[in-house]
């Protein structure tokens, strides 16, 4: 069992709270249907990766309300006595249909809708966009590195530079379902199960009165785990040191797994370091490189010829850097007996229910979405939207790490590569059925 | 006393426990000072605010690994029985040097000094960095915005666009430091003390049958505190069955606190719904503003005349979307008795213990930075970092949170005008002194 880091029903916008106060006391309980999606695309982008769910309900269908909780929301003076005893007994009782983590998903598409007694499907706005937004927003991201490095390694090298220690695990565990190898956050590895990776800093070469005495050192302590980070004073001569370690390793029947670089002329450098290792017979120790890597740079040292064979990528992954938020909206889209749109200028969705369909060519790639009515069916499309809770209890099986990896791994090879491409990507087939159409002017 | 959520030693990168486990093999002990700056500047920046030393000091202070961590480290096999013995036992036993909270800093400055036996210091730098880092930068951003808005109040509204929970409560705080108002986090309310402030979503209007019914009940509801959002249909229908309501609420004796914009054209709106509510003699009725603002749209709708009073300002300032990292980091100085400067192409920095001297004008104004040895002094000039830990224990006083975000107020009052422009700021002057500059020479 997971142990996820549970921020409790105050993790909120206070709105939803006032809301749910009116319509407690003006005795509103119908059920609401609230669809989950991203409105549109930021730059260079043409598919996201759903993330996050499994968190998601494990947070949801757990939410109580303590007496602290209470306390603080009585002290407020926003809220009725009887409001609050309500509250004291809060549990989500309602209905959710979600895509599976690791699924891809298009603008517009619902990737979850909720169904349930209004306050109750109101209430988990706030927590669902910001936990599936920002676990989808990264393993999107991870997504675009891992098909830049066409098949090389990547580990996520950037718990340092996450937006707070929450969003350490979310991309540790994003960008894990997105292909990478490994991690080097240490609770991530533990939480997680995901394997964890790491070299040296420049500090530990730095105390040492030369760098071969470093390495050396690391080398004792590491006979099987090594890599050296080669640029803290001259990346050439410091490969020319590795290599040294490397033969002396070697004569102890041990390996040099690698080296690192971490700055300079990435393509260059990588080469000539190439040249050092395989010259002194050492022609299995990896190149790992580091350093503002992003899909961009990494496609840029590969056109580069770039003798690099795995990637840490940090900052521009963990946060997300060209891209560092979706426009991630939770709509209500059926209210009671009707079909609810909002008109705002700008911020029109489609009402109703809603069902996304997936078509699959002849030749096994993706060939299509369909957004319908949540009741239709089409003839070879997959309905990608699975009840996963109902009466807030969950009734699918829910899908191991390894697993969500696999499942998108398999879907990511559906998707051809024009959709994947980083800078100039052409935009994926979504269509709008005939009958959801139509439902939106009827506003049934 | 705070309830900050401990993320424990594992939060980590891997490298940092492997080094350890050198050091503690070669028997490496020696005391190391380790520096936390940041690199330059992203654009339009020319100062940063400093935040998050309390919640670092709270978690570092108190570290202790669990049973459970080291049965997960052994699993690794990364480590040997007798390094994961001294972890059971760790503390930290060091010094910390810092800036304190609220205080403006500058690009290349240390911002905090950390001196102890090398394991313990080296063993911070990733937790350091993504807490002081990211709170630090959205102090900054916040800081942009609030001198922007020019004495209006501003409300975060950015918990859905938070990247992660921890996120969501750092926002809040290191907003409210920079001078916002409120925030709409129920949770950061409670844990910090802050205001907490919301209206209402669309979806509150769509499940009346017309927008009136739905204001009515509101304002049913919160007598004290309705602020009415008019954009679900047509802004300015909405503003006139806002001022209704008003006017109602006026004869009950109760007051409309505001209306709240959330699309269209916000200036030339703001003031069509201002001579509305004028009209109906809701002058006190305030115009709130959401959707999309940061800094630059705030300054400008404001230079459009735009008649609104308070902004919530949520997703870009969330994630500080223009520049949603700083380049900081932690690096050795200083290790037994050497000044330690690293060399690497395009990343050397300053060796040395330092101090920062920050002087004043004539006119009380901030007249400029000299970083300095860590045992030099000048005159008209202050020392700003102070020893706040001693030996592992907190010696300095804590301020409350309201101090802090008092202290930022003054700090920022006294930064000319010119270093503050959020598009095209001046350079702030920081010099380094004759004697550090000498030191980083002669490496003794």
């Amino acid at each position: 069992m997971k142990q996820w880091r549970k921020t409790g029903p105050l993790f909120t916008d206070l709105y939803e709270l006032t809301m749910a106060q009116c319509y407690f006391t003006e005795n509103i309980r119908d059920e609401a249907a609230f669809s989950l999606f991203v409105r549109g695309y930021p730059k260079n982008r043409s598919y996201y990766v759903c993330a996050g769910l499994e968190e998601a309900l494990a947070e949801i269908l757990d939410y109580t309300f303590s007496d602290d909780d209470l306390a603080y929301l009585e002290k407020t003076g926003l809220f009725t006595a009887d409001f609050l005893g309500y509250l004291s007994g809060f549990r989500f009782t309602g209905t959710i249909r979600s895509m599976p983590e690791g699924a891809l998903f298009f603008a517009d598409e619902p990737i979850m809708e909720v169904t349930a007694p209004i306050i109750e499907s109101q209430l988990l706005e706030t927590f669902l966009i910001n936990t599936i937004g920002f676990s989808s927003l990264i393993a999107t991201k991870a997504a675009r590195c891992v098909h830049a490095a066409a098949g090389r390694n990547i580990v996520d090298f950037s718990l340092r530079r996450n937006q707070g220690a929450d969003a350490g695990l979310k991309v540790a565990r994003s960008s894990y379902i997105a292909g990478f190898g490994a991690t080097s956050n240490v609770l991530a590895g533990k939480r997680y199960g995901i394997p964890v990776s790491g070299t040296m800093a420049h500090s530990f070469v730095s105390i040492y009165e030369n760098e071969y005495d470093a390495f050396s050192a690391f080398a004792k302590n590491y006979p099987d785990t090594t890599v050296l980070l080669i640029d803290t004073h001259d990346t050439i001569e410091g490969a020319k040191n590795a290599a040294r370690i490397g033969v002396e390793m070697k004569k102890r029947g041990k390996t040099l797994v690698g080296v690192r670089l971490d700055s300079g002329n990435m393509a260059a450098l990588s080469r000539d370091v190439r040249k050092i290792l395989d010259n002194a017979g050492l022609a299995d120790a990896k190149i790992f490189a580091s350093s503002g890597f992003d899909e961009y740079k990494i496609a840029r040292v590969i056109e580069q010829n770039a003798a690099i064979d795995a990637f840490g990528v940090g900052t521009k992954l963990g946060v997300s850097a060209d891209a560092p938020y979706l426009d991630m909206v939770y709509k209500l889209v059926h209210f009671g007996a009707r079909n609810i749109t909002k008109q705002s200028p700008g911020k029109e969705y489609l009402a109703g229910e809603k069902q996304v369909f997936r078509k699959t060519g002849d030749n096994g790639m993706y060939a299509g979405d369909i957004i319908g009515r949540k009741e239709e069916s089409f003839d070879n499309a997959v309905p990608m939207l699975e009840t996963i809770v109902e009466k807030g209890k969950i009734v699918a099986k829910m899908p191991g790490l390894e697993n969500i990896r696999e499942y998108f791994a398999q879907c990511f090879a559906k998707l051809d590569e024009p959709y994947k491409d980083i800078a100039n990507p052409s935009p994926y087939p979504v269509s709008v059925s005939r009958s959801l159409l139509k439902m939106q002017t009827s506003h049934t």
